[in-house]
C-alpha cells in the first residue's frame, strides 16, 4: 500500500477502506507518512467529503491511535458530554453533578480553553487547591465512590487527532464536517463512556454559524458514535449570546454554583436542565420529561450542589469557595463599559466578547499562555436588551488596569446599538438522535 | 499576507492574484512556506482549477523564480520546441537543424530522460565526444555563428518548478492541467525564445490519453505563452506507436540522421516536417505550405544534415558517427523478440515498450541511474502491422544478455496479436494556435 494511491483515490472521490485509513493515520502517527502527504489528503477530504461509514471508520482508527480508556472497572452506565465550544459555556460544571446526583456515573476528561472559548479544566482550577490530574486508579476509585470525576485529558488519548489538528490548523482544512466530527468523536470514543451527549453550539461565538451546518455536524457525530456502539445524541444550542452573564474562570464557577443552588438566571438554568435531561435519557433513566423532572429535583433538593462539592473536595478543591464566591480569586481592578446611546443591543458579537475576555487575561491565545483565574467579564446587558446611554453594559475584571482599553475596543468592535429590538434567538434550536432530527 | 489565507481562497474556488502567487511560490522557494502548506494548495488547485489568466500569472511567477535567459545577444527570431514526452521521440534532433538551416536561430535547452520517455541530451551524448554543457557566452556565440545549439538545461531555470514538481510527484497532484501547463511553460518562458512550438503527445506512451485532454493542455500552454508575449502553437501528435523504429540513444541518433539524409520511413519524416514547418511559421517564415516546402528543401539539398553536423562539431561530437551509424556505440548482445502467432498487432502499449527499453539500460528509473547509450530496441513491426508466428517483431540491444528476459516480459505484457487489423491512428490529431483549434 502507498500513501500516494490513498491520496489519489480520495482526490478522485473514492471511499477509503479501513485498511487505507489505518495505513494513512498509523503512518502519520509513526512518522512514515510525511506532513505534506497528509495535508494533500486532508485537502482532498475537505473538497471530496467522506461517507458516514468512512467517517465512522476514520474516527475509530483515530481513537485507537492512543489509549482506549476501559471504564469497565466502574459499575453501571457511564455518561459523558462534549460542547463544541462557546463563550461563558460553563455547562459541564453544572450538568455533570446533576447527572451524577441522579445516579449516573460520570468519568469525564475535559480540555483547557484556547482562543475565545473557555475550558472546564481552567474553570475548575480557579477553585483554590483543585487537582485535575490523577492516576487512572484514582480516577476510577473516585467515580466508584462519589459517581463523578472531571480531570484533564490525558496526552495519550487519540494521539492522531492532536497531530492532525495541528496540521489542519495551518493548511486551511479545519472547517470540514467529517474532519471536525471525527476529531471530536475520536476523543469521546477513546474516553470510554457508553452514553455521550453533544452540545453543538451555533452563532457568532461558535464554530457553526448556521442551522443546516450545525445539524449536519450533529448528525455526523451521532452517526459516528452509533456506528461505534455508543448511545449518542446532540443538542444544538444558541451561541449568539454568551451562556449566562459571567465570562472568565472564577466568575463562571460562581455562576455555575448559582445554577446548582437554584438562584441563577432562568435561561442558563433552562439550558443546563435540558442538557442534563438528555444525558439522563441516554443513560436510560426514563423519558425526556421524566429525566427533566429528575434533574430539576437535584437542584431543588440541593443534591446536585452537594455532589459538586463532593467532587471538588475529592480533588483537593476549597469547597468554601463554592459556597461563597468571595473566596474565589478576585481581580484587583474593575471597569464599567457603558452604553454609547439609548436603544437596543442589536449586535453583540460573541467571538468579540470572548476575545475581550482573553485580552483581560481570562484565556489563552497560544497553548503556552498562562491565564488569570480572576479576570473576566460580567455582562449586565445582552443581545436584545434595552439600554440607556451611559448605563453599564458590562463590568471588566483584571489584575492590570492597563488591559482595559484593548478589551473595551475589542468588545465595542462587535457591539451595535439600534432603535429596534431584534428578534430573540431560541436557547435550543434542535435535538439530533440516532432516530432523526427534531427542531424547535 | 498569510499562506493560510491563500490556501483557503483557492480551497473555496477563488482566483489567486499575482501578489498571492508571488507570496506562495516565492515563499516556497525561499523555504518560508513549508511543503505541507504547498501540498494543500496544490491539491486545492487540482480540485478547483485555475483560470487562464491565473495560470499565465503562475507560470510567469515560476519562470522568474530562477534565471531568465536573455537571448537579445543573438540577432533575429529565436525558436524553441518542447515535447510532452514519448518513446522514440527524436524530433528535436531532426527539426532543430531543419529550422536552423532555414535561417531561424535555435538556442535550445533540453532535458534528460526519466522513466519510459527519453531526453534529447542523453541522445546527443551517445555521439562520442559531444559536450552539452557550456557557458552562456559560448552558447550565444555558437548560435550566432552557426544558428543552432542544444545544451542541457541549467539548474537555475524555473527553480520553483523543480521543487514543486518533486512535491506534486509524491502528493498525487501531477495530473492537473494548469499545473502541467505552468510547469512546462515556466521553463520555456525562462529559456528566452520568441517562438515556441509545443509537441503534445497523446496515446499509450504519453501523459495525455485522450484528445479532449490533450487539446485542453495545448490550449492552456498556448494561452500562457501568448499572455506572456511569445508566439506559441501546439501540435498534438500520436503516441499510440513509438515515433519511428528505433528506441535507445545511439539508435535514435542513427534514425534521426536517416531522416535528415532523406532515407527514413515516411511517417517519421512526415511528423518531423510538420513540426519543423509549424516552427518556421511561428518564426515568421511564411505560410504553413511555404514553410513545409522550405523544410523539405533542407532535407533534399542536405543543408539540414550539414547544419546538424556543424552543431555536433561545435560541441565536440564525432561527426563521423553521424555519417556512419557503425561508429556510434554498439551493444555487444542482441535478441530477437518473435511473434507468438499469426495475425495483426492490435495492441502494443508504448509505455511498456519504453519500460522494456529502460530495462535494457537505455533509460533511467531515477535521476541517479546511468544509461547505456548503445542499449535499446529496433522495432520491425508496429501497431497494426501483420505478423507471422516466429517472425521477429523487434531486436533488443544490450550490453548484458541477462537483461533480455525482463525486457521481453515487459514488452510482451503490452502486446496483443489478434485476427483483425486495427484502425490506424493518425500521425497528427490537431493543431492549436492562439486563434483556435484545428483537428485533422
Amino acid at each position: 500500500m502507498r500513501m500516494y494511491d490513498i491520496i489519489a483515490k480520495k482526490r478522485d472521490g473514492g471511499v477509503l477502506s479501513r485498511a487505507e485509513l489505518e495505513f494513512a493515520i498509523g503512518g502519520y502517527v509513526a512518522g512514515t507518512v510525511p506532513d505534506y502527504q497528509m495535508s494533500a489528503l486532508l485537502m482532498a477530504i475537505y473538497l471530496r467529503g467522506m461517507t458516514d461509514e468512512e467517517t465512522a471508520t476514520l474516527t475509530d482508527v483515530m481513537a485507537h491511535s492512543g489509549d482506549m480508556v476501559d471504564l469497565s472497572a466502574i459499575a453501571g452506565v457511564k455518561a459523558d458530554k462534549h460542547s463544541t465550544g462557546g463563550v461563558g459555556d460553563k455547562t459541564t460544571l453544572v450538568i455533570t453533578p446533576i447527572v451524577a446526583a441522579c445516579g449516573v456515573k460520570v468519568a469525564k476528561m475535559s480540555g483547557r480553553g484556547l482562543g475565545h472559548t473557555g475550558g472546564t479544566i481552567d474553570k475548575m482550577e480557579a477553585v483554590p487547591g483543585t487537582r485535575t490530574e490523577m492516576t487512572q486508579e484514582q480516577f476510577f476509585a473516585q467515580v466508584n465512590r462519589i459517581g463523578l470525576a472531571v480531570i484533564g485529558q490525558s496526552g495519550h488519548i487519540a494521539v492522531a487527532d492532536k497531530k492532525l489538528y495541528a496540521l489542519r490548523d495551518v493548511t486551511a482544512t479545519v472547517g470540514c464536517l467529517p474532519l471536525i466530527a471525527s476529531s471530536i468523536m475520536s476523543k469521546k470514543l477513546a474516553a470510554g463512556s457508553d452514553a455521550i451527549l453533544l452540545d453543538v453550539t451555533m452563532g457568532s461565538g461558535a464554530f457553526m454559524q448556521n442551522l443546516p451546518d450545525a445539524v449536519e455536524l450533529a448528525r455526523q457525530m451521532v452517526a459516528i458514535g452509533t456506528a461505534n456502539g455508543r448511545r449518542v445524541a446532540a443538542i444544538i444550542t444558541d451561541m449568539d449570546k454568551p451562556l449566562g452573564h459571567n465570562i472568565g474562570n472564577a466568575l463562571e464557577v460562581a455562576e455555575s454554583m448559582a445554577v446548582l443552588q437554584g438562584r441563577a438566571p432562568a435561561d442558563l438554568t433552562e439550558v443546563c436542565l435540558q442538557l442534563a435531561a438528555n444525558m439522563l435519557v441516554l443513560a436510560g433513566k426514563g423519558t425526556l420529561a421524566e429525566c427533566r423532572a429528575l434533574a430539576q429535583k437535584t437542584i431543588d433538593d440541593g443534591s446536585a450542589f452537594e455532589k459538586c462539592c463532593q467532587m471538588f473536595a475529592a480533588q483537593g478543591g476549597d469547597v468554601a469557595a463554592l459556597k461563597d464566591p468571595a473566596k474565589l480569586p478576585q481581580a484587583a481592578y474593575s471597569y464599567e463599559l457603558t452604553a454609547p446611546a439609548d436603544g437596543y443591543i442589536v449586535e453583540n458579537n460573541v467571538e468579540r466578547i470572548g476575545a475581550a475576555s482573553v485580552s483581560l487575561g481570562a484565556g489563552r491565545l497560544t497553548k503556552e499562555d498562562t491565564i488569570d483565574p480572576a479576570a473576566g467579564i460580567v455582562l449586565h446587558k445582552k443581545l436584545g436588551d434595552a439600554v440607556r446611554a451611559g448605563e453599564s453594559l458590562a463590568t471588566f475584571h483584571a489584575s492590570d488596569p492597563g488591559l482595559f482599553p484593548v478589551a473595551e475596543e475589542t468588545y465595542r468592535s462587535g457591539l451595535v446599538i439600534g432603535p429596534e429590538k431584534p428578534a430573540e434567538p431560541p436557547l435550543i434550536y434542535a435535538r439530533v438522535t440516532a432516530d432523526g432530527v427534531e427542531t424547535f
